[in-house]
């Protein structure tokens, strides 16, 4: 074999970026992998279009299905994104013998436990670096750089989008909603912005970092998710404050009792690494029983360091059939076999420290009425802000508990929501003191 | 196959740790490498210890040689060091058909250019992940991870010892003398820290990673080094109150003209992520051409973090004997026909600015006769710090240029040092201002 024959579907921002790759940096892989990767065949919407590059001899269709079965074609790579048809055409794609490369993180992070063994029993590979964190390896570091470690923490800045509109409210002062529609103007967020600010793409990350991290596959509806729609610019304010960054976070943590996951707004203190992370880019920090936390930090998006990690998934797939080699690494790191499902911890137990935001009237009374549930719910509290304004319906008061449990805080949120001096939902985030 | 067996060469701090990780970590190890990990012997100067492991059947000896050739051992680990025997005993371990694993950075460093492409060419693997950064998988990501890259760039903080020096003269406001005493009894630092602290450590690993990064072998005498001896803690005072911190750094950059290799104290922007690397940790940045700039940051050395490099490298050997593959990626990640040599620049020519410091007498004239020098080499100031003492002979004076080159600095700093009122050798530190 003195070639790797690509099939590419979908042409867009990162499918372009692989195809610029392949055709330009030719001479640089073959020296590293040992034998050409030669793109072949790209399937997309608009194949009248060469999107600005020399495409050359490339076969260039608008029918995936055509890409999947050609028989000149060694990999698939799917930037199609979404599950339907992206998880039937993986599947086809396995079972005619080719291997798959793909970026698509809710196929893995939902349809994994599927995926990963089938490609397994049939030989193939299926990569999917690109599918967490850009351009920074993490997938790869996971499965083969820290094999070695039990892994038992594994938490991360994963979404690009969150992260720059956290930044830039605290930077510039604004409020979430006015950073949003600048963010979508310059194309840093989606016109129907849920899926990162919801928390669900983190989710899907820290879902494949934990099945790789754990050797453990969770349902994906098991990770408690909040995204950032919440966070006022008052919480970056007394954040700030109190020595404290606001973070959108991944965290994944296991023990002997189980597996917890969340995703969730978090102070985190300002001197932390977590928290020098700002802007579009992504970190994630790793703790293992040998090498300790260790830290990965790069651009998690964009066209370009988007492809590096598609392309990496080539050359190792290459390396591999230059020396005849089967699959030597396992898409989970752990071989199916071995793979269990430790039971997900639920949020209600979960013990920490909690920022409290609440919007009272400002008139006496209100104080003891609200310090009185936290009583009833032995919530004891570690610092109280409150600034009077006699020219405002409704005043912001802040406050930090001690160690509680989230159950305890929820009845607490619950009942003061109920009392008349409380104007808006009270809101919570989590507090998280022993990040590095 | 049903396992990997291992031999052992040195049993230290490091080898202990590898042989407790292989003794105790195995069934993670099973389940992820998909063979067993067997230590099957170790050599050491002292083999009546055990060094508190339970070492079962283990076969301890006082013959490095015994190992080397033992017909049931499929890969050594060199862990004693040195050039001579470990060079002899490596090439040996490969003629015979062994696989090797050393945390060795001198050798590879040194050696590299012949024990690589020899290694190629019997068909057998030399890893060295624990030669660099301990417990960060930086040359896996090299090798692999970033694989798809041209590198451009890479930099970082690679020896411990000397961050640790350098944290604690910052934080305690004392001299290099007094924390290397207390370093080396506490012992982070060697009884003669000269490999440390004169930077030669860390060049060792800058020509690692320089070698994997741009596929090019530099001969190592061509590396510019400078340690940290002459830091003082005027200097690290003054780049504080500059909004700089100190950083001994490996920096390695490529560009069509050649390679720039150099170890030295470097001035960094305190807002730098390079600048909040504190302590005994390491971190390595690297700049590609698609992933923009990547960083990992994680415990450098000690027994576990180094243990957790050198078993990633076996379960590596383990996952290709599993699936009948042969040697899939190279030792310096290009192949070894395609390696080049490309020139290494001469500092001379280096262009950037400088922090200057003398010490001068306290006396009218003074100024004028510095400045002078600086001018008729035409170096222009940006910045200059004196406060008069009448109680001492010398009072430092503090200077930052704007960008010059090395050659107009250095023959500026010989004149200056030909001035009656100059009192000991001027210093300069470079200044790195772009830095991540």
């Amino acid at each position: 074999m003195k070639e790797l024959r690509i099939g590419l579907l979908g042409f867009g921002v990162v499918g372009r970026g692989v195809a610029d790759l392949l055709l330009t940096q030719g001479l640089l892989l073959r020296q590293r992998a040992g034998i050409d990767l030669r793109l072949v065949r790209i399937a997309t919407r608009t194949p009248g279009r060469d999107r600005g590059l020399d495409l050359g001899e490339v076969e260039v269709t608008g029918d995936l299905q055509r890409v999947v079965a050609a028989d000149d074609i060694d990999v698939v790579i799917e930037l199609i994104g979404g599950l339907d048809p992206a998880k039937s055409l993986v599947l086809e794609a396995l079972r005619q013998g080719k291997h798959v490369v793909t970026a698509n993180k809710a196929l893995i992070a939902t349809q994994g436990a599927e995926l990963v063994p089938y490609a397994a029993s049939v030989g193939r590979e299926l990569l999917f670096e690109a599918a967490v964190a850009g351009a920074i390896p993490v997938i790869k570091v996971l499965r083969e750089g820290l094999v070695a470690n039990r892994i038992d923490q594994i938490y991360g800045i994963l979404n690009g989008t969150c992260n720059y509109i956290l930044t830039e409210m605290r930077e510039k002062g604004v409020s979430f909603a006015e950073v949003l529609r600048d963010a979508q103007a310059k194309g840093f967020a989606e016109a129907d912005p849920s899926f990162d600010v919801d928390g669900i793409d983190a989710a899907h990350k820290l879902a494949i970092l934990a099945a790789i991290g754990f050797g453990s596959l969770p349902r994906f509806e098991q990770i408690h998710v909040e995204g950032i729609r919440h966070v006022s610019d008052v919480d970056i304010t007394w954040a700030s404050e109190m020595g404290y960054r606001i973070k959108l976070l991944g965290i994944a943590k296991q023990d002997a009792g189980g597996v917890e996951l969340r995703v969730q707004p978090t102070l985190v203190p300002v001197t932390s690494m977590v928290a020098s992370v700002e802007g579009v880019f992504n970190a994630v920090f790793i703790r293992g029983d040998s090498a300790g936390t260790t830290m990965y930090y790069g651009r998690g998006a964009g066209e370009r360091p988007t492809a590096s990690a598609v392309v990496a998934d080539l050359v190792d797939i290459a390396r591999n059939l230059r020396v005849g080699s089967g699959q030597r690494v396992s898409g989970f790191s752990t071989l199916p076999e071995y793979l269990s499902t430790s039971p997900v911890r639920q949020m209600d137990a979960w013990q920490g420290a909690y920022y409290l935001r609440l919007a009272v009237a400002d008139r006496p009374g209100v104080l003891a009425d609200v310090t009185a549930v936290l009583a009833r719910q032995q919530i004891s509290i570690d610092a109280i802000h409150q600034k009077g304004r006699s020219d405002v319906a409704a005043v912001p008061l802040i406050m930090v508990t001690h160690a509680t449990t989230e159950r305890q805080v929820r009845v607490a949120l619950a009942q003061m929501e109920t009392l008349d001096a409380v104007r808006e939902t009270p809101r919570f985030i989590r507090i998280e003191p022993g990040f590095v």
